[in-house]
């Protein structure tokens, strides 16, 4: 059943994260081609997971909604660490890997940018990517995100330590895209 | 009912171990041919298995997966007693009885053992079985572990005191191994 | 519905006392036959009922058992007041007066003295008697238990003092018994 | 500093256990010749000894006296495990090494257990010895208790199972020495 | 009063930090000289500086120590956002004013970084720093990390946004540059 | 101050552990010397101390003991992880530097292991001890301890992974010895 829409696109629409998501949250949250590329690694069973979404989804420090297209849910975006007194956040997402390859991450994305700097008054965004990411690195550089610096052996996944990269993009950049 | 997928293999899948499973694992566990190899000796009705749940299953300081064979669970295994500062943690595993000589045991500690190197990028595994546990003895050797010690008399078990050996295994090994 | 069984015998099962057996614990605990013995003398209603069950079957002080014939519940036995240093404990067991004179309380307490010397390792079992249960003065000798002591007018019972016999087995007793 | 006299002896007072008592009470529970023939085996700090004290001097389930002679403490004695429906308790007592000899030990058993029957209105008193301790089975012997049983094996103390003697006194026996 | 060394360097010892060194710390903290080049921007009183000590000081998320020279303190240090799977932390430190230019950053720095890598066994230590603090950025390349990124405008100091400097370091160079 | 003797040997005494000896244990637990062969790397300050005080020392799951020779604390030893079951528990020990050399330490451990098999009826001692930790080797090894296994690179230590080996004692061949 769909829930109440917060920011419209023109084939996805971002929704809040109701309890009835859990199951298709946890489900995707086990598959190694989700977790593995968020950095996480340990199983979350549905107590585990009930925990997270009432700390972090109905709590206030983070903004998290839920990438639907045609009723459907297909991943997760949300906007966190924020810093208030510099005006900065950090941006993260993940869509289903059945739901991959439609442009949805980068549609959700740009809608989330958009509202950040229109909405929350945003300066700056951030957000980390596995060197190995290379959609998601597209998708970010698509959207006008600059790469500030690689973190070097910054997280173990498959055996190895890998670099991370950090991307950031700034209000006035957007802007000057956007016209 | 199948849950999420967290690591899949050739004939299993290990998945997060939810509230629906506490029948299964209450019948398990109250079982002596599964309580007297593990070292346990009292019966565990349905709330102390809850207790454990929630403490144990849905805490941090543990990953435990139910196995699953044909949507059928079973056994459990997990990685415990983490040592995070010297990359460490201790394995266990067990498989219903009506379920033994079909390989599920050593097929999961495989796949756990690949997950614990390669995701969770531990330095070494260790595990402690019964002198009299041939079988589990064969797993851990057939996997590469090594016999480190035998701690003698070390617990009491159908009227007598009984060695427990202590098998270890090192990234390096296991790496050396898998190619 | 039967739970899971912990301990097997001939024609019994022990297995673990369940929130579903208390109305049957109830209907016992209130029954003179049961409760004169047993030392007790006051009602239990079930929420008084249900407190003895969280605090003392879901406790970890002791183990009690459901003693159970043809999937009927017929009693309970249990071993408490643990003295690990010294390795002894208590055993105590009722079983409902509409299954007396089937050998059930001899055949349960055969199957947990065994358990309490074979697996939990006791030095000593003991046991309270009161002077007029001459079927339970019976049931611990035949298991070889030895009379150690008279406990003069040590509880009030049916408007007069009654003594208390107390019982011991010692694990080499019984071990050279069973030979 | 005496504290306020509970009952009075010939060369004794009774007076209740103060906080000031502690350092008297943690030394003397410390000393093997004290800790031994109670059964207790664990060292006692400061905060334990405190804790003891809040919890059953200071609590409503036990009388307990610290012996004084010439306005020093030489020991404690106290009633416990009291069952009132039965009108029974145990006594207990231990007197320092350093006053042994005096016949302090029987001249505070006699003024308590003349308090039990009389001011607590007692029917049957309980005592436990180790069989090794031939000074206090003679006092509890002189004063009238009965031999009621031998429970054997019942504590591990030096190295071996010691018997533990069960001595008992009744309300008619006591009043009929005391004419 | 001095407290028990934790590590010795030549000229400077690292200690626990203690409830004495609120003083010293609350008087630094709120000096803008200092506050400013840490990105932090609010007034801290006794009873805040104690919260913090409380929550991360005497918690166990990270190390924290006091740099003294002469028994005088003159900063504090310390590694914090742990991250054990991957085997990182961060870095921070900051010296008093009035105790700049004798090297204790870097001679305090180099001791940690040894520990990090020697005792806590890390892969990788991270460290941030303002685009303006030069001090820090020689201070930092000095000892061997190198720049892994510039955040642009992510923090609001002095009327602008500044840029962030992210260095980093890993055990295999600084072991290469240690021999 | 001196405090109640629990146990006495030759030239020591051991004695529990006071609020009043928490400055000399954390000045010992911060010293290099001690915390790198006790596999322990975090400093400790008072507060954290003192709650090590609390949940360990003032707790019922183990028994501690200050080392005194001639009134002066020389260090600790203790018996910890209890499995009264099995009858088992593993010893720990550190002396000060200042103090090492005179034997101190094998004394001690002599008494404990005496107290252990003797008072709280133990079936058996185990102990861990790094490979490079010559005298503690040389002191197990005195009292009559075997080598029961190296459990290879299971910490990290001054930039390496060392084993540990592991050490057991029974108390039938301890009782053999001291004939």
């Amino acid at each position: 059943m769909p829930g109440p829409v917060f920011l419209d696109g023109d084939r996805l629409t971002l929704r809040p994260i109701e309890e009835a998501d859990l199951e298709f949250l946890q489900t995707q949250i086990n598959d190694s081609r989700i977790w593995g590329p968020l950095g996480r690694s340990k199983p979350l069973n549905r107590e585990q997971e009930r925990e997270f979404f009432e700390n972090r989804i109905c709590g206030d420090d983070s903004v998290d909604l839920l990438i639907v297209a045609d009723s459907t849910p297909v991943g997760t975006i949300g906007l966190f660490e924020f810093d208030w007194e510099s005006q900065k956040a950090e941006l993260g997402y993940w869509v289903a890997p059945e739901h991959h390859d439609q442009g949805y991450g980068t549609e959700a994305t740009e809608r989330v940018v958009r509202y950040a700097f229109d909405q929350l008054g945003l300066h700056r965004i951030a957000a980390r990517v596995f060197e190995f990411n290379e959609p998601s690195k597209q998708l970010l550089e698509t959207i006008g995100f600059s790469r500030e610096g690689v973190h070097r052996d910054a997280e173990f996944v498959d055996g190895e330590y890998r670099d991370v990269y950090w991307y950031g993009l700034l209000e006035e950049e957007w802007r000057a895209r956007s016209e």
